[in-house]
């Protein structure tokens, strides 16, 4: 089992510190409201003030307008979270700005749960909905 | 123990590819909103991408108005994804559609959870309502 | 330990297939809407279709009017239906029927969770409400 | 380990048949609507039909007004309970009419999970609400 | 929906108190001491003091010899126990007594685990071991 | 529903604190060395040194010699600790006495597992073995 | 290992009494009602009129106007109760009122949970509101 | 999202089919006993009388001699059985038979476990073992 | 409800930084080998090198030769680490000895289950054993 | 909040990818064979073919001899993995090899669990036993 195919340590620098492009496709039924959520079990930061290793698991809930999030792409948008420094406030509403720019759903929520730190762990929800926009399954 | 009344190869490749009708019954009681909720727990399809399985567990939650989903045949309908490619939003989408036109109930809605790729697992809602149906049970 | 007290082959017949009479006791608290919820874990009927076992649970949640359920009896209703043969639907709007015609309460709902057949589990849920009844705790 | 400190036979028999009073505290927020909810896990009393111990969780859940319930004199005044016969409506409504009688709050909400007799379990819920409180978190 | 197919009360009757014989198949590695488990979810027979239904699981552990126990016919013979009246040590000792008899294994071991009756709970573990067999997996 | 059948308070008063005669069947296989478990989930006494309630699940494995115990009179005579003052580690040890007199098993091991008091809780296992008994399976 | 870094007797005695400021950030969307929660899963005070410990988990949900909550400082806030007497009721609606007046936010709502004394065990839920807000995500 | 590197129809087939050969690797540790345990969660093939589709778990549990077995080959591997006709008695053992022909391993344990067909499942534990190899961690 | 009873401030610094004696009292079947488990829910202390607290929970399993340690005098016993710095390996031997000291029990098993810090959980198990001791139930 | 105290990017990428030394601590206990488990929750490392992250738990359940494995520096030894590519089977082999080194114990073991890929998950048990060590509590 040769190791081809390995990353050179530039690219996995590159892999866990800068956030690619995530794709999107065609929303197979753009005139149904319906609901898209996807759970992201391994998601692991950096604490800008320790430097130590923050964990958690990021929530995402959108019911799409044209454009779907593809799966594949996204995941190594998470990846470029691994080395970087950010608290959790701020990483869970970026991710929510960095896909809504992406994807300009009817509605998203984004779930960060942290793993907990001296017993005190911490969930933060937040959410966007497309002005006038009104969920009517 | 002779294996008789196994099916053929070809009745096989049928039976996991080609969606067959689905049977509907008379609802016994069609003057009751009333819900029937239908969980299938082993579904499996194949990603259109990879050729890769997805594994999942499909609920179906409807208000019937004359007709009722027979089980049996529904289990059939479901096998028939067993060897098709289709994404996740297609599927559970596609299902909504075929059960509403099949047994044209007053409500459904169509879950689709499938299991975690690469950490990242995903949930479809997908809902139906009959013009000016609202639930007063 | 002489079996005194068993029951002939013919009491057991009837108790297996024939519902008998359910008693009602005064509601000790006519004047207060409060909610009475009654579990029953080991329910079993027969497929009409098959002639195979089903199993599964009963709950009733019901505010009484003038009467109660008394839940001996209840539990030789439920009996009866062990030898009969009747479908999911039939036999959770019927429980909702005889119950409502029993004790005439003011609200009732008959939760019929059935366990898996072929990995495909059914739950139906049918509610009856006195006209002009609405629940303020 | 002399058990000195025993009660007598005749201290038993009264505080396993007696309510005691019930002694309350001032709120320490009487200007703030908040819900304080109390589970008695162990509650014991005995079915006036068959003589036959009867097992449950009570649960309260209740706004305060002026004054709130002290844990310790509430545990003996479930304790009386312990050879008392009495049926689950009227056990779970008494109670909730001695605790309003106690506390005059501005809502209690009383529960009752009994465990199973014939695998059939039981549970209700009395609700009691100061006249014009309407609960503004 | 037809009920073709369906049971006539008579054979329905047989088969819910006449115990069909169980079919086997050949062991596919009768050279190889392996772990064959079974677990019946649904055992339900009667009680003949009582009449009144036992509900539980019965689970069977064998190391095949010659033949394995097939799983369909299996189904009917657990079927038989319905409408039987027959004490728990009774059902589980007799259960291994059959089944041993069908297949003649090397070692088996049948585990009769009854529901409640009166918070009361009852587990019947019965062990049959050919002669000189030791397991050396 | 008149309460026909109840107890007299004497009969109560009996019942909750004197232990009565337990019942035996004859072994349906004295032959075959095999497991009978009893689980009895709502056991309660009373504390000889407060006089407040204790509350436990008492678990009996035993190996039957000539005699099984018969479940409904068993139930019986766990009632009576429910107004006797006994300790933990006496009362697991007095069950063992009492139900090896009863039924002279092969082997028998009681477990009682008591409910938290001030978060520490207590469990006891007492085991008899017959002289010269080694379980082989 | 030398325990350098130690914390004096007299340090030990001001941390686990005397309640610490509590720091705040700025928040990073405050043009967005989202929701921070906080989870402090080992709380700990002392009940005020048995001098005997009291275990919980303290559960602060909020909507940050300016600030945000800094958790290391918070954790010594709470590590402040650890040998102050103090009831439920006071403690939670105490948490709550040191939290709003710190961080001033648009809503928060703080639930103490306390674990059972004596098969008892208590939850409290307290909450506020700055006049005028409503969540709108 | 142009599905380049999809598999084309002959190659699905194939991959659903036929057993490709397991890659594997040196033993970083060969002079040391070691357990390596793999668990296979979505494992599906196809009942070989009814054509229905069955579904498992199957674990692998090993202690390596000079070979490991590579984790992506190993799937490629179970996906072959998609298709394919087979009882849980003959699956377990041959994929026993094919791993250890692949790894020549010290010892190896494979467990399938499959979910239950009208309430009834089973589990198969076939083992391998080096002649002479006795395992000393 | 005036808080007499309450402890002052030096009492309550004694009992929760100075260990009391235990108490025993008589072993009520010294004749017989039996294990009696005490599980310590909400035990607390203080690390010596950060000053913060540790929780956890202490299990003790021990075979009473003559005594057998009574549960309130071990409560208190447990109280007096609530303010002592000491490491997880330390107190859980100081407690086996300290145990052992005060019962002379023929075995005793002390685990000391600590809960994470930096997600790094501890679990410490200490033993003693008379000399001769076998453990033969 | 300024981060002071934040780490230079030079001193995070060597906190992630250089191993430090682990620091231990004398055995309090020298002379009593003592288990002592440490589980590490938020293990990760990198996987060396794909460049991706693999997440895990990694146990340690050991026999000090005379030194203990010091926590705080185990946490920083654990954080060195995370940038660092390396094989399931060699990591959990190496943890062995670098704690055995450090502390010298009577018995070590190492099991790393792995989480899921492709529904596949491995668990590797790797053990150490000095020489003539055996362990008797």
């Amino acid at each position: 089992m040769t190791p081809t195919g390995s990353l050179s340590e530039l690219e996995k620098q590159k892999m866990y510190s800068e956030a690619p492009e995530i794709d999107t496709f065609d929303n197979p039924r753009p005139n149904r409201d319906y609901v898209n959520s996807i759970k992201v079990a391994e998601f692991t930061s950096v604490c800008p003030k320790t430097g130590l290793p923050d964990f958690g698991t990021i929530s995402i809930d959108y019911v799409a307008d044209q454009k779907c999030l593809e799966l594949k792409s996204l995941k190594y948008y998470f990846l470029s979270y691994r080395n970087r420094g950010i608290f959790y406030e701020a990483v869970t509403n970026q991710i929510l700005d960095d896909l809504v720019a992406t994807c300009q759903p009817r509605f998203m929520e984004v779930t960060g749960e942290f793993s907990a730190r001296g017993a005190i762990s911490s969930t933060i929800v937040a959410t966007y909905r497309k002005e006038g926009f009104e969920f009517k399954p």
